[in-house]
This record gives structure tokens, sequence and C-alpha cells, in this order.
């Protein structure tokens, strides 16, 4: 096989064959196709797109280039969600444990986070003692004794796509629906959940931020599933203002123990009860307990504390706090009409909550809170926002960024927070 | 200046600024933007193209990445001929010195032959003793004393264009109308010509197999010239049949001196002196003798063994012949209708006559003769071509495509040799 054929075909607008793909991608992830031809590759799949066929080939040749977890033999059904990243999109946290409590069980893998939207790997690091490294033994133990796992996937699993993922950020190649589906829909097929919630971000603080391309991004990420017997469907939900009212590692757990607890913001209790009734359905646990009630009963806080426990963590030791906090006042009175998710989440980032670099550290008390959400009456010098850092001179340019992401004004028309069901 | 903004703009359609293509050319050869950024680049140029300013801006970039000949100070303007390249194209051997006893002063940089069309500095190094590699002052000399040269480009010329050319070549993105353009006028303008006459094959055997490709490729290398101050016109010359009768290094050379003995076939001296009418016409001799005349008298002769005479070559002496050969008869009787370039480039290629890689050696006598020419009246049995090569094992799979690349029929109609002319 020639890989310049195989440039050619697509960049001609040819389908690649199921041959084609097999032999680039795995001859990629041993090194015999060079990255410049990948790249090449990647440009011309941006330009003239994938078919079904050849986006679920694409996806399958990444997992068979690396090892795929089984949980096959647990009691429970498995079930999973994988959402595309919005800020303060801490909803894996008390979904996890509460899809626990009502009978199923979660294999999650999960990611730090990068640029402006945070990674469920760093929020959970601010809980003393936990620890995001499991071998896929602890896994399945952790799965049969508690039924809910979040940690890091483990370097055997889907090689091809973080290998293609790295090439494609530094190529300008990110941008593709089909790669950007193909590579989300690898890793969660490796590891090995029987069904599949995805969560579609939509708007400002989003990466799709058209529901154009969100639902384009959803369709193929459900027919993957699809073709890949996993039962998947997908939600696409509003990201144009954060969701709850805290945004930063630690700050979100808290929150995150709260709606644990019964209590908290109601955006995040109804993600987080709405994805965990579509994740019980999609295991075909229709008789389940409902999510809402193992929030209220505390079945779902009990399955929080196994988890972080099961992880080394220990639940009630107190959370880190920033060192330094500021308040940021409303300049205005009457309704929040605009609280843009985007410059909150840029915000958070230069106060140390987020990473530049993937080797960056993050700074676990930092982030946001906010004392208002849209549709909120607010008067002329309340606090609107505190800004929680490490040192106080981050301070100014998160709040210059907050300054532009929010309007007062009169009337207010509240969107809903679930927009479409693909699937 | 960050790459993926570079690579992003023009992948999204976006116009590069001159900075930006200042940067990413200077940045990419000196090895700052990756070859993987490069080549994600270059397919994001194949899929959005690049306008007049961009691929002008482009080429200056590539020039400025190396040193730019200068022969603005002697007695004879400079002119110059580039070919995009056609089976049995050995006009370069007599229209050199044919311009340079008209007057004029031929500055030539020329390659070696790769895939199905031969390399000019392979054919001139079938006579004995010749060199292609001079240095800028020998050049000079051989200028001022002999008023034509024809060697290999040194190191120092355009180092961008060599390094992306060969990154092109593996990463299915040489099909770019402004990139070929840029790659041919960079080299053009760094050997300090001041007039340049392009000759844009179109057909079979040509790189650009239809007009339309054809003429927008020379348009674009017209346009390149005229923003770079050097007087530059095209011409669009038939490549569905081989120039002459001879294809084959040493072969071309010997058909090369029947041209300037005042003979050659029809075909040869045609182009030679359209092609040397139009350089003299573009370097402002337009009182010069006419290149007939020159070919008639024994001057581009004369000026031809002074050329050979300089760079070492012995005119007099035997050209190589292969050690062996073969005749393949005609099928049928009839006229000869279609007599493929691109089947006899591969026949001739076959042979030996060309390389594969660019490390392989070429057989120097290796080669076709062919007998009869399209429009020519053949009868069955008749020899129609003559295969020549060192390795009677070769004759087969050679004759092969030949057998594919002739049809011989009733009716003939003649296409003119230059189609049009562009600037």
């Amino acid at each position: 096989m020639d890989v310049i054929d195989v440039i050619t075909a697509k960049r001609d607008g040819r389908e690649l064959t199921p041959e084609q793909i097999d032999w680039v991608v795995g001859a990629y992830t041993r090194g015999v196709v060079a990255d410049e031809q990948m790249a090449a590759l990647a440009m011309a799949i941006v330009w003239r797109g994938m078919t079904r066929a050849e986006v679920s080939r694409w996806t399958e040749a990444m997992l068979a280039s690396g090892d795929r977890l089984d949980f096959s033999g647990l009691a429970r059904p498995t079930t999973d969600k994988h959402s595309t990243g919005g800020v303060g999109d801490k909803i894996t946290l008390p979904l996890t444990p509460t899809v626990a409590a009502c009978g199923a069980a979660v294999p999650q893998l999960s990611g730090r986070g990068l640029g402006h939207t945070g990674g469920t790997l760093d929020k959970l690091e601010s809980i003393p003692g936990w620890r995001a490294e499991l071998t896929p033994e602890e896994m399945r133990r952790q799965l049969r004794d508690v039924g809910a796992v979040v940690c890091a996937a483990g370097g055997g699993l889907a090689p091809a796509d973080r290998k293609l993922y790295a090439l494609r950020d530094v190529t300008g190649t990110v941008e593709s629906i089909p790669l950007i589906a193909g590579s989300i829909m690898s890793k969660k097929l490796a590891e090995g959940t029987g069904a599949l919630v995805l969560d579609v971000k939509v708007g400002s603080g989003a990466f799709m931020p058209t529901a154009t391309a969100a639902r384009e991004l959803a369709r193929t990420m459900v027919e993957i599933g699809a073709d890949h017997g996993v039962r998947t469907i997908a939600l696409l939900t509003a990201m144009d203002t954060p969701l709850g009212r805290q945004v930063g590692n630690a700050l979100e757990v808290a929150e995150a123990v709260e709606v644990l607890s019964g209590g908290g913001p109601g955006d995040v209790v109804e993600l987080t009860v709405t994805l965990a009734r579509e994740m019980l359905t999609a295991a075909g646990l229709t008789t389940a307990k409902d999510p809402a009630d193992a929030l209220a009963d505390g079945t779902a806080m009990d399955a929080w504390r196994r988890m972080i426990t099961a992880q080394g963590g220990d639940p009630d030791a107190p959370l880190p706090a920033a060192r330094e906090r500021r308040t940021v006042l409303a300049a205005a009175s009457g309704t929040l009409t605009r609280l843009d998710a985007r410059a909150v989440g840029v915000a958070a980032w230069r106060l140390g909550a987020g990473r530049a670099r993937k080797e960056d550290p993050v700074a676990l008390g930092a982030g946001v809170t906010l004392h208002a959400k849209p549709g909120d009456p607010v008067r002329a010098g309340q606090p609107l926002f505190t800004l929680h850092a490490d040192e106080p001179e981050r301070f100014d340019r998160a709040a210059e960024v907050l300054a532009d992401g929010y309007e007062i004004g009169g009337e207010y028309d509240p969107l809903p927070l679930v927009i479409e069901r693909v699937g």
C-alpha cells in the first residue's frame, strides 16, 4: 500500500477503502507513515470529510491499535457518559455515583483540562489522597464493589488516537467532525462500556459553537456507537453560560457535593438527573430507581464516598482554598441578561484553574464564584463574582475579561438547558 | 507569529498576509516550522489556492531563502526558457546555442529526469567529458565568452523550494498550481535571467493533462514574472505525442545535433525556432538575427560546440549506444493516428533511460526510436519502433506499454504544436 495513493484519494474527494484506512492508521501508529504524511491526510479529511463507513472504520482501526477493556462479566450493565466539555461542567462528579446508586456500573475514563474548560481528573485531584491512575484490574474490582470509577486512560488504549491527536493539535487539523468523533469514540469504545450517553455542548463556552455543527458531531458519534454495537444517544445541551455557580477545581467539587447532598444549583441537578436517566435507559435498566430519588435519599452520596475512598481519597477532608479573593461588583441594576461561558472560563484559567500547556500544574483552589445567573435580578454595587487565586496579581486580567462577559438589561428570555436529543 | 494561525487562516479560506508568508517560508527553511505543519499548510493550499498577491510573495520568500545570481553586468541581455517537461523534449539542447548565436546570453539551470520525462542534464551527460556542476563565476565567464550555459542549480539557490518540493513529493501535495508556479519561478528568478519564456506542455505526456490547468499554470507564472520585473511569456504546446523521433538521453543529443546541422524533425525545428524568437523578443533583441538563419548558416552549431567544450565535453566524441536493440513492427496498415507520449515515455523509462528514485543512475544509450509519427502512412510489418537497452530482458515490458500506445486507422486530424500564447 502506498501512502501517497491514500492521501491523494482523499484529497481528490474519493472514499477511502477499509483496507486503506486499516493500513494507514496502523502504519502511522508504527511510524511507517510519517507525521508529515498523516498531517497532509488529516488536512484532506478536514477538507473532504468522511462517509459513515469511513469514520466507523477509522474508529475501528484506532481501537485496534491498542488494548480494549472488557467489563462484560460484571453483574451490572455498564453505561457511561462523555461531555465535549464546558465551563463549570462538573456533571461527571455527581452523575457517576448517582447512576451507580441506581444499579448500573460506570467505567469512566476521563481527561485533564486544557485551555478554558476544566478536566474531571484535575477537579477530583483537589480531594486529598485521591489518585487518577488505576490498573485495569483495579478498575474492574471497583466497578464490581462500588459500581463507579473515574480514572485516567492507560497508555495502552487507542495509542493511534493519542499520537494523531497530538499531531492534529499542532497542524491546524483539530476542526474536523469525523476526526473529532473518531477520537472521542475510539477512547470510549476502548473503555469497554456497554452503553453511552454523549453530552454535546453548544454555545460560546463550547468547542462546537453552533447547533448545526454540534448536531452533526452528535449524529456522527451516535452512528459510530451503533456500528460498534454500543447503544449510544446524544443530548445537545446549552453552554452559553457556565453550569452551576462555581468554576474551578475544588470549587466545583464542593458544588458537586452540594448536589449529592440533595441541594445545589438547579441547572446542575437538572442535567445530572437527565443524563442519569438516559444512561440507565441506554443500559436497559428501565425499572431502576430514579436518579432524583438517589440524590434525595442519600444513596448517591454513599456511592460517591465509596468511589472516592476506593481511589485513596478522603471524602471528609477539607478541600484546598485559594490564598486570595477579590469581589467584583455589578456595574448597574436590572436583570442579568447575559453571563458568557467563555469569558468565565477564560477568567478561571487566568486565575490559575486551567493550564496553557499539558505539562503545567493547575491551582486547585483557583476559580470564579458566580453570585448571579442569567435571569436573576441584580442591583448596582452588589457582588457579582468572587475571584479566587493564589497570586493577587492575577485578579486584574481575570476581572478584565469578565467585565465584557456580562450584560445587565431589561428582558431575559430563558433558553432550555437540554436543546435536543439525537439517536 | 503562530504557525497554527497561518495554517488555519488558509484552511478557512482567508488570504495570507505578506508577513505570514515571509515568516512561514523562512521559519520552515530554518526548521522552526516542522514538516508536519508545512504539509498541513501545503494541503490547505491545494484546497484553497492562492491569490496573485500570495503566490508572488510566496515566490519572493523562497527566493529570499537563498542566493540570487546576478548577470546584469554582461554585454548581452539574458533570456531563458523553462519547459514543464515532456517526452522527447530535447529543445533546450538546440535552443540554447541558437539563441546565443542570435546575440542573447542564456543562463539555464536545468534538472535531472524523474519518472517518464527525461532531464536535460542527463541528456548532456551522455557527451563524454561534459560536466553539469559549475560555480557562479564559471557560469558568468561562460555567459560572457560563449553566451550559453546549461548547468545544475547550486545548493544555495532557493533552498526553501528544495526542502518544500521534497516534502510535497511525499505528502500528495504536488498538484497545486500556485505551489508548482512558485517552485518553478523561484528557481528561474534565482538564476538571474532578465527575460523568460515558459513552454507549458499539455496532453497525455505532460504534467498538466488539460489545457485549462496548463493555461492557469502559465498565467500564474507569467504574473509572478511580471511582479518580479522579469519579462515573461508562456506558450502552451502539445505533448500528446513525443517531440521528434528519438526518446532517450544520447539518442536525443544526436537528434539535437541534427537540428543544429540544419536538419532534424520538423516539430523539433519548429519549436526551437518559435521559442528562440520569443526569447529574443522578450530580451528586447527585436532586430537580432533570425534563429532559423542561425540554424541554417552554422552559427548555432558553432555556439553548441563552444558551449559543450567550455564544460569539458567533446562535441566530436561518439555518443554512448545501448548494447541491445529490438525492432517492433506495425500490426496493421493505414495512417498512424495516435502515438501516445506517455506510453513512449514509460517505455523509454522501462528500457533504462529514466530513473524511479533520485539516486538511480540512467542508461545513457537506452530509449526508443520512432520510425513513424502521427499522420504518417504505415504498412503492416514495417518497423514502427526501435528499442534500445543494455539488458535484453527490458524489451518485453517496454513493448507491452507501446502496444497500447499507438493506433493505426484512417483519418488523421493534425493539431497545432503551439496551442496558445499567454502574456
